[in-house]
């Protein structure tokens, strides 16, 4: 059982219903999908920035910090559209129960 | 212990000295930032296309697919960068560990 | 008359209709919207990969190219979707025809 | 020539010296090049979103707007890096001097 990840997505999945003045993921289900996925490309460009600056002072925090952000906006997106976050830990799992050689075949790229 | 990630964090970092012609993460490495990046940046056009079709049959699979895609390749990054996935889920743990209000204030966005 | 833009353009709407073996814009368009969007996404995170090496060498040539593609597979996907490139011109144009304060105030961002 | 867009670019270039309080593109320049990337990749997934939503009513006239944003952060973006717009419009012209064939070789991909 990943933990921490099931733990967010139920906290994400109890503030679906949440005031969206109150909670940031309240507002983001309410503003919807577009809004979700826009902060989902936003987050991965911020990251990629934030990677190719990582040998300045402070970069490294700023790389765990966007990838935390992309994670967390890819949980919502995955609540909004109603889908289990165990069927995405499941699909990683699967990956990797293989070794190096399938899991190249198994990727197809 | 966020089981699932860690082990696949895990499996990760055994593959950066494989044999790149028999892995497809060490062949990652091989090529180096950008291509990781490329990856991350193309799996999140993947997920939102996706996300946009999941209405149609066949796409909610197509959905966890392609946001295990771009957890898969994000983790592949942090590891390139000799950055601890633990730290990516203490990240995501103090993110959830205030209310409604105080997650939005902390986020400040 | 954006003489180039519209060139490009004419010739993008010629090769909607020739052979996908032989042309790589009719394949695109054979391919369908989401390889043509996929595309788009692909493009701008090489763009901006690119932008951020600009000062190694042969990088700024690589800016370039990477946003040459940006914008011929933004042509391709305006032509998929049946609209005109003029009406694209008209909106850059209209954008600039206001002095910088009224320019800020029409984007409201 | 392109009329158009170089005479967008020569607005750009002028700008660049304008007040960050008065101008967006200034303002742009003043906050600097992660910004700037920033907002390419942020233009590039509405504009994809726009895309996917094109047949819904007003998203045609929306394609177009998001598209032009895309393309005028990009004007932004050479301007930043000091890049003359002429180079990009020579290398759309380059691919297309070309036929069908020779175009899909020379891009290899």
């Amino acid at each position: 059982m990943s933990d921490i990840i099931l733990k967010l997505a139920g906290v994400l999945e109890s503030r679906k219903s949440a005031d969206p003045a109150a909670s940031y993921v309240a507002s983001l289900h309410q503003k919807g999908l577009n809004k979700i996925l826009e902060k989902v490309g936003e987050e991965a460009t911020e990251t990629i920035i934030a990677a190719k600056d990582v040998s300045q002072p402070g970069q490294h925090t700023e790389v765990v910090k966007e990838t935390a952000d992309l994670w967390f906006h890819s949980l919502v997106m995955l609540s909004h559209l109603n889908i289990d976050t165990q069927e995405l830990l499941d699909e990683l799992e699967r990956r990797f129960g293989t070794s190096g050689i399938e899991e190249k075949a198994s990727r197809q790229q």
